[in-house]
């Protein structure tokens, strides 16, 4: 007879007997406890993270736990199995997001081979000895540091900010002449160039010391903020929480609107500056350091949020001819941008290229690694507009197409984002035409989150619920395809079934919305490959970034026409590539210029203009394809 | 019979009737109303201004008076005659103070010849009109203007600020595309070089249209600004006032002492800058602009002085061995710098040599024009310091000498600043060495100013009241001689005759405070000839700068060796020449490298370690010196 041990969770009445080598979400589910589990009990996304408090278990992953996590006895429910008698906290639901947005979607990033602090970044500590004034010598402070300084590097011009000044008189006295000058140069520290000293460090700061800088992405949805020690390059921990701009609109043009009424544009300012100063204090604490300890922060963010972050009006991105006030955003101070890093730290924002491609686009291409391949590539970020990039080392074309939000759950009858009670996963069975689904955190469903919609629409079309025009085939032996207000419909669960107390439906005004958001993202790809004569079957790899990416089904994205139809090994998930790519900017300038010269090079083709664009889209408006020789794996049933 | 006039004084009982031509001063002593006269009745002043309501007057001088004064029946009562039946208002004395902050220490420039704002300015403004944004060309609002201006001006690098990022995109659609973009170029617009876009303007600005900057002079006791034209070059007007820091602490000393205590340095600088922006918002009532439109201001200032303006800790300027934090201060923002002028406007602070030789001294010097003659000179700044330099086109040598605030009225028993009260001048009968003396404002005197001590000083040397080494003679026949609570001591004016109802006296005490301060000036003369093996007689000329020149008396300065004896042509007053300099950097970068060059070439002599300085200081301490070979012009009395 097998071991068993007995489970006491803090929020259930009484303990459970479980064998040895349960999962903690069994035993829990045993308790009669749901436990989130978004990613599907696959251990990536941390919803699931519970308190063991004593006892003990056995931990098969801590992916998204920090050591002192795991440490306080923090466990992933999926991953961990029961090998005692336990005691588990399940922190309320408002505690896992706030433990969540320090933890989730950290980027998986290594720090490039080779990377040398001492000629990669544009930060430099250069620790000093002085002689201190005399009778004989009344060089003022700022002459006798700056003599100094220019003995150890080799500058044409060195700059210092009146806060430094202001502290100058003080530090050289009390660290008895000792001191460390922080200097920025933002082109690399360059023979002849020039350079700021931003800080004046009291002693001498050992090299091996870390040094503080920080890569944000400001997304429509999310800001990820990662704190980065700049002298050994490794990332030192990781935060994320929704862009609290959200309230304010969903999408960048309802806060494009927002921003153009009153004070709407400081409001979103002041929002989207909350969430990154939160992060960036939720980031130091794990990193056991401060906020004002950070001295270069580098920003990431379609053209949108970086008009919104730094208050510059965004109303031209939205209105003919789709203008942005600035694509190239000169280094700021914290002070100017707002943020509570060291206020005489610097904040670059990188350069984007258009009103729909920012430079959460630009450092993509840069972190994917596809301007400097031979091979044609495709980068691809899909959210509420769908970006695009082709090329390779030699060339670079981009285009973004308004896909609008319905991948992302909006504008569709029972849309919603990929939280708890969203199903992300749907099958129909073939015979019957009967549905079933996984609902993020597992239990009943609320509604239909983008992944879903994805798998329902392919589903549907391969079990011959709808046809090539997505309309229902009124035909079939099923109760669940019937018409409804809003005219045919699909039933994927019934009202009983659900947390709203509703049948939850895909609808025929659904299923437009939908082949239109895939058709416009289809018809950039058509138009990018027609814009410089390559086919897309020439292309060599597509590159998926973004939070989309991360849920995608390739094969389902297929069988509908959102994603071309090609080998499933050319296709790659690369995460937060935005993320990735400030990172990279942040550890080197180089990169930062690589990422500039992309921008440059990079063409943007208009779709709103383009003839090309309307062909495509009307091309794809059938699933997959009014063309299906380009579709050539999808076999759809014939019946 | 002469024509006989009424003029009637709102502030007098009754009319009095004066012969036509009749000065308003005299007519007024008629009618019992005192009316201020600091200058003595020379139209230098102005403080004796009054208004005119209603009758004729012819003006002999309108010093110190704008065209709208003039206008508004503004007249000096001591340059202005009786030509009808008159009212006259006599402005309250806190009115006409109020008016003379505005008006008072007017420095006298002229714009230099063949100024070209097109060439010599930091400002340029660039009229540009731009082709609007189309589907066809979706360049950026800020890529457009660059590539726009880059057209026009030549330039390697065009900076933008936030601000001016956030304002672009309406300013350029308001104004149809048609702006006028202020540039800022802090080495002159140079071809291939960098500037900063400081301020978008709409519409295209015509040529000739003011662009405004402002002078400023912060002067330990008072604070001068001059609102200048940057186009024609011409000073639109001026305002002065106390240095509202005089409140805290009179000298530089116990200034840097309450700036060093809690949150001292704070109050000053909150002070002075209060005295600064409401002279800016004077300057700029009179010249029907305002402040926000001043983009460019230039400050002179001794060291002391540009510390606490930028809260600077200055305590090391007080402290051996004495040194500044700095002596170049880098370009800031309005908005740093605390000015209310436009925010992204800079502000250039001019720069010092050492602790007691600060911008004021280079920026007199260049007004001087002593760095561009071939003459010996010497360049004196008497306040509580004095600051000299000696040279010519080829080298300079500077030194400072602690005189003490003795020449201000301080440190003196009865001693006071130049207002109103204060005896000016003072004469001593040489047969019965009874005194009579000249009141500031007329009335009956309250104490002594810094020229009424010179005067005094020199009268009793002269007179035999005092010996060479400042001793009195008991022996001589007058009751004004005698000892007092103080020891040795003078009767300037007896208590019956003063407004303090107490004998004013100088005491031995005093004189040898005076004696300290003109041998400390003095040993600096010498040590500064020494420096260079120059001889005093071989200097060419002596120019005199600051407050303290404007009422010195050249021969009775001489006769207590206060100045090197040498004929009067060589003396020359130039008033504020710190604010002239301010102002010829203000038109002029090549004048600001100029400053800046003769602030490097300066050798500065540190006095407090240099032996021959005591020397020199031991020898001065006789009036008027121990060699009276140096002094052959002063003939004293045997008696």
């Amino acid at each position: 007879m097998a071991t068993t041990y007995r489970v006491k969770f803090d929020i259930a009445d009484e303990a459970v007997e479980v064998p040895a080598g349960t999962m903690l979400t069994a035993a829990a589910e045993k308790a009669g406890i749901e436990i989130n589990q978004p990613c599907g009990g696959q251990g990536r996304c941390g919803q699931c993270a519970v308190q063991v408090t004593s006892g003990n278990v056995r931990r098969r992953s801590t992916m998204r736990l920090s050591p002192e996590d795991v440490e306080q006895g923090f466990a992933l429910a999926c991953q961990t199995v029961v090998e005692g008698d336990l005691t588990v906290v399940v922190p309320p639901q408002e505690k896992i997001q706030q433990h969540l947005t320090t933890a989730q979607s950290a980027a998986d990033v290594t720090v490039p081979d080779g990377y040398d602090s001492s000629r990669d970044q544009v930060l430099r500590r250069v620790p000093l000895t002085l002689t201190p004034p005399s009778m004989d010598d009344q060089t003022s402070d700022w002459a006798r540091l700056q003599t100094a300084l220019l003995q150890k590097v080799d500058l044409g011009q060195l700059d210092i900010s009146l806060p430094v000044l202001q502290k100058l008189p003080g530090v050289l006295r009390e660290s008895d002449w000792q001191v460390t000058p922080l200097l920025f140069a933002e082109g690399g520290l360059q023979s002849g160039g020039r350079a700021e000293i931003i800080d004046l460090l009291p002693g001498l700061i050992p090299e091996d010391e870390p040094l503080w800088g920080a890569a944000v992405d400001i997304g429509t949805t999310t800001v990820k903020v990662m704190l980065v020690d700049l002298i050994s390059g490794k990332p030192r921990s990781q935060a994320s929480e929704y862009n609290a701009q959200i309230a304010r609109g969903e999408d960048v043009i309802s806060r494009i609107i927002f921003a153009s009424k009153g004070t709407g544009d400081q409001t979103l300012r002041e929002l989207v500056l909350e969430s990154i100063n939160r992060l960036l204090e939720q980031a130091c604490r794990r990193g056991k350091t401060k906020p004002a300890d950070i001295y270069h922060t580098v920003v990431s963010g379609n053209s949108t949020m970086i008009h919104l972050l730094l208050q510059i009006p965004p109303s031209s991105i939205r209105l003919a001819p789709y203008v942005t006030v600035a694509n190239h955003i000169p280094v700021l101070t914290a002070l100017e941008a707002g943020l509570y890093t060291c206020p005489q730290g610097k904040v670059t924002c990188l350069p984007g290229v258009a009103s729909y491609v920012g430079s959460d686009i630009t450092a993509g291409v840069l972190s994917s690694g596809m301007s400097e391949t031979d091979k044609v590539t495709l980068f691809l970020d899909v959210g509420t507009n769908g970006e695009m990039v082709l090329g390779s080392k030699d060339w670079l074309v981009t285009c973004a197409c308004s896909a609008g939000p319905a991948f992302e759950g909006a504008g569709v009858h029972h849309g919603m984002r990929a939280t708890t009670g969203a199903i992300d996963e749907v099958w129909i069975n073939n015979e019957n035409l009967e549905a079933s689904w996984r609902v993020i955190g597992g239990g009943k469903p609320k509604g239909l989150c983008g992944s879903a919609l994805i798998s329902l629409l392919a589903e549907m079309l391969m079990t011959g619920v709808i046809n090539k025009n997505g309309r229902f085939d009124y035909s079939k032996d099923t109760a669940r395809i019937r018409k409804g207000s809003h005219g045919g419909e699909y039933v994927v669960a019934w009202a009983d079934e659900t947390e709203i107390g509703d049948d939850i439906i895909i609808t025929e005004v659904d299923i437009d919305n939908l082949m239109r958001a895939k058709a416009a993202i289809f018809a950039g790809f058509t138009v990018l490959g027609d814009s410089v004569g390559i086919p897309l079957e020439a292309v060599e790899q597509v590159l998926i970034g973004g939070g989309f990416g991360q849920y995608i089904n390739v094969e389902k994205s297929i069988q509908i026409g959102l994603l071309p139809d090609m080998p499933w090994d050319r296709f790659e998930f690369l995460g937060n590539t935005s993320l990735k790519g400030s990172y990279l900017a942040l550890l080197d300038y180089k990169n930062r210029e690589e990422i500039t010269a992309i921008a440059s090079k990079m063409t943007y083709i208009e779709l709103s203009a383009d003839n090309r664009f309307f062909d495509a889209f009307t091309s794809a408006m059938f699933l997959p394809h009014t063309d299906m020789t380009l579709f050539p794996s999808v076999q759809i049933d014939p019946n």
